[in-house]
Formats: C-alpha cells, sequence, structure tokens
C-alpha cells in the first residue's frame, strides 16, 4: 500500500487498547504513554476518544476497558462459519476425552485459539478465545503451518525459535522435517515444547476447496495421560472429528 | 471531552471492523460504504490500514476479518480478574444445572456475556462472548439494572422497550416495579419475554466494595423446565454460586 494512505491514528488507538493487559489491568495515564511509546498528550485524546466510543472508561486516574471491547471479536466469531459449524463436534470430542477441546487459526507467527470448550479441573489450561501460542511450539500451530506455503514457514523461523523448555524443538531444520512429517502423519503431537507437563494433539480442518484454515486441538498433561496413550486413545478420534468438521464446512475427499 | 480532542479515524476504523457481521462475512468496498456511510475512498484507506495492522484480509475484490480481531476482547478478558475468578464457578453451576452458564456486564443498555460455559444440546442457546442482549428484556439486564444508578434505568428506558414477543413487559412504570422486586427478591426470572420459549435466570455478582459488577445467567428452555422449577431448583444454586464468585472477588456480607 501506499505510505499516504496508512491512517496512523487508528494504529496509534490499537496500541492504546492493546496496553490493557495482565500486568497494566487499570493503568494510568503516564503507564499507557511508557507501554505504548506515544506522547502523554496523545494518550489523552486517544483515551478520551476510546472513552466516547464506549470502549475504555475511566476511574479518577485510572483507566479500564469495557465489556465492548468483545463485540469485534464477537463480529469474527459470527461472521465465521467455520465456528458455528465446528461448535458441536468440539462439546462432542470434549465429552468424549474428558479434555478441553480447541480450535485454532493462524495469525502470522501465532496460533490463535477461536473456540473452545473447556472442562472442569483444578489445574486447566488457562487459554481464552483470542489467547495467542507461538506456532512453532505447539501441535496447533505445527498443523496449521505443515499445509502452509513455505513463505509462511520461513517467516516463523525468521521470528525466532526460542527455547521455551529444555524439549523445544529450536533448529530450523529439524522443524521442517518434523513438519514434513506432520503432514504424512495427518496430525501433531507435542509434548512439553511450549510448557513442561503439557501435552497437544491438533489435526486439520479443511474447507471446501481444500485448504487447511484451522486445527482441532485436544490439550492435557503429563499427569492425566502420555504421548503413547494420545497416540493410540486420541489421535483417531481428533483425526475422525477434525473429518466430520471438513465435511461440514463442504470439503470432500 | 472537547470535541478537538475526538480523533474521527479512530470512531471510522472501529465503524469499518464492525461493519462485518453474519449478513456482510465477505463484503466489498461498496457493501462496506453503505453499511458505515462512509465514502468508498474513505473506507478504502481505512481497510489498508486494518490490512497492514493485520485485522482484516482480502480475496480478490472482497474482504473478511482475520482471528487478530480477537485480541483485543482476549485482552478485556485476561485483564478481568473477574472473569478468571468466576470461571470455576461457571463450570461448576453448569454441571450442576445441566444448562449453560453464563457472566454478563452492562455496557449502556445492553447486558454483554463475558464469559461462558455452553452446554451440549440440539437446541443450544446461541450466544458466545461478546454477544449483546436488551438490558430490559432480559434477566442479566435486570440484575444489572435492578442495583444500577437510576439514570442508567431511564437511559434505558429512553432507548425504547418495543415488545419482543407478547410476554415482554414494555411499560417503564412496570420496568421499575419489576426492578424494585428484583432488588428485594436477589435475583431475576425472565420468561419469554426476549424469546418465545426462552426462560432465563440471574443473580447479582458484587465486588469488594458491594458494587453489583455481573450478572450469574442460567439460561433454558420451556420443554425442559419452567418458572416454578427455576424458582425451587435453580434459584437457591444460582443465588449460592453468586455469592461464592462474590466472595471470591472480596465481597464480604
Amino acid at each position: 500500500m501506499d505510505d499516504r494512505d496508512f491512517i496512523q491514528s487508528i494504529e496509534r488507538g490499537f496500541a492504546v487498547l492493546l496496553a490493557f493487559d495482565e500486568e497494566r489491568v487499570n493503568p494510568n495515564l503516564a503507564e499507557l504513554a511508557a507501554a505504548t511509546g506515544l506522547s502523554r498528550p496523545a494518550v489523552r485524546r486517544i483515551l478520551l476518544t476510546l472513552q466516547r466510543l464506549g470502549y475504555v472508561r475511566n476511574d479518577g486516574s485510572r483507566w479500564s476497558l469495557t465489556p465492548r471491547v468483545l463485540s469485534i471479536g464477537q463480529h469474527y466469531s459470527a461472521s465465521n462459519a467455520m465456528i458455528e459449524t465446528a461448535h458441536p463436534h468440539l462439546l462432542e470430542l470434549s465429552a468424549k476425552t474428558g479434555e478441553s477441546a480447541s480450535l485454532g487459526a493462524l495469525d502470522r507467527r501465532d496460533a490463535v485459539y477461536v473456540a473452545r470448550v473447556p472442562v472442569r479441573r483444578i489445574m486447566s489450561i488457562n487459554v481464552s478465545i483470542g489467547t495467542r501460542i507461538p506456532a512453532f511450539a505447539t501441535s496447533m500451530g505445527r498443523v496449521l503451518l505443515a499445509w502452509a506455503p513455505d513463505a509462511v514457514v520461513e517467516d516463523v523461523i525468521a521470528g525466532g525459535m526460542p527455547a521455551l523448555t529444555k524439549h523445544t524443538v529450536t533448529d530450523p531444520g529439524e522443524l521442517r522435517d518434523v513438519l514434513r512429517d506432520v503432514r504424512s502423519d495427518g496430525w501433531s503431537i507435542v509434548a512439553e515444547e511450549l510448557e513442561i507437563g503439557l501435552l497437544s494433539v491438533s489435526a486439520p480442518v479443511r474447507d471446501r476447496s481444500g485448504e487447511v484454515v484451522a486445527a482441532l486441538a485436544s490439550s492435557t498433561s503429563v499427569g492425566r495421560s502420555s504421548v503413547e496413550a494420545i497416540r493410540s486413545d486420541v489421535v483417531p478420534l481428533l483425526v475422525e472429528t477434525a473429518d466430520r468438521i471438513s465435511a461440514d464446512l463442504g470439503h470432500r475427499h
């Protein structure tokens, strides 16, 4: 695009909204300025605009997000037929496995949770819709990358492959080999590469054109399962469920 | 605020994002211009900006949202301790009732779903996080309004109380009476006022200061339950669960 077409105040508006996070739940002007790198007067004008639009509110010198910010993601979910189609299958998968079931899509170098059915546990996996996890070290990400164009994979590699645990695959050549295996197996199991104790398995969901548009995932922990048990018990169920979602989306083998 | 502080391009950026919905999943430039009332060149610049920021993508002349838009709502959920606190209680309530459990917050004239545990049913209640429902005709909304300042209630009334079904309370005086009852009962049951066949019940969740910050809700349908059964079986459980969430948020009776 032509740089003259870029509207910087939109970029800045999102930067201020996204500066509200776990670390800055009720930030003040100075904290938001520091987090975004914008000047205090610029942040102040953006906050007043966002307040008038109903996305933030203030309480003395402190600011917080309002539930109105959920509207934007809700439009994604509502306008995405895949999510509605997949939902009953996620509920069924979760009921059969006794584990949370999730659907993820690729956004640049991350897998993003776009739908999820949680289960009740003392130690639950603390993610919600919109949570982002690095594609290179997760089963959802590897499924999404396995069928992605090479340029997407190379961009993920260029983004860095830090050792998130001692088990993380950090070598680009090894990742490419793993992705080739995922393509030939039709699923991906990742054990403790994102977090110690965490096991996850994913299979591809395809649309009418045959393109892989999402990854269906089931996650568990080392105490409750093992790579062997996942391979024998969960993989067939997961692949079958992913295929049923694909069929509902119009994909024919 | 001073009008000179208002940044119109931020408002327009959100207007374009929110124009993607169930009716406009893959809109083109002309459709987005019609939906927002903006000129095509203005919409084009906004789309190019949103595309560079990663929130929309285009496929020929058609545009769609990317999963990146979920980030904004995810920051609300992650920065909102209430949602994390409430989640295990929602799972427990849903397990005990066999029905979906939801948490809602007030946003102007609407109740907004901020957390939700769905259940598997053929006829499921089709809402997701971020879904908005009119406060005046729903149990979540009435709980939120019952303890809200009068000005908030009057603004809801000023917004109109259309008959959504033949059972909807459409008279402002009657709504004020209903809200007084909700305050004295400590819960609200709404039967078929939003949609024929839909029954819902809500109870207030309070924060440390005693302020009602959310409504805990359980919904069912006429075929599965009745107002009498909800009153005798669900209300005690719901109120107890809402009180436990309030206690976890630091509220002391």
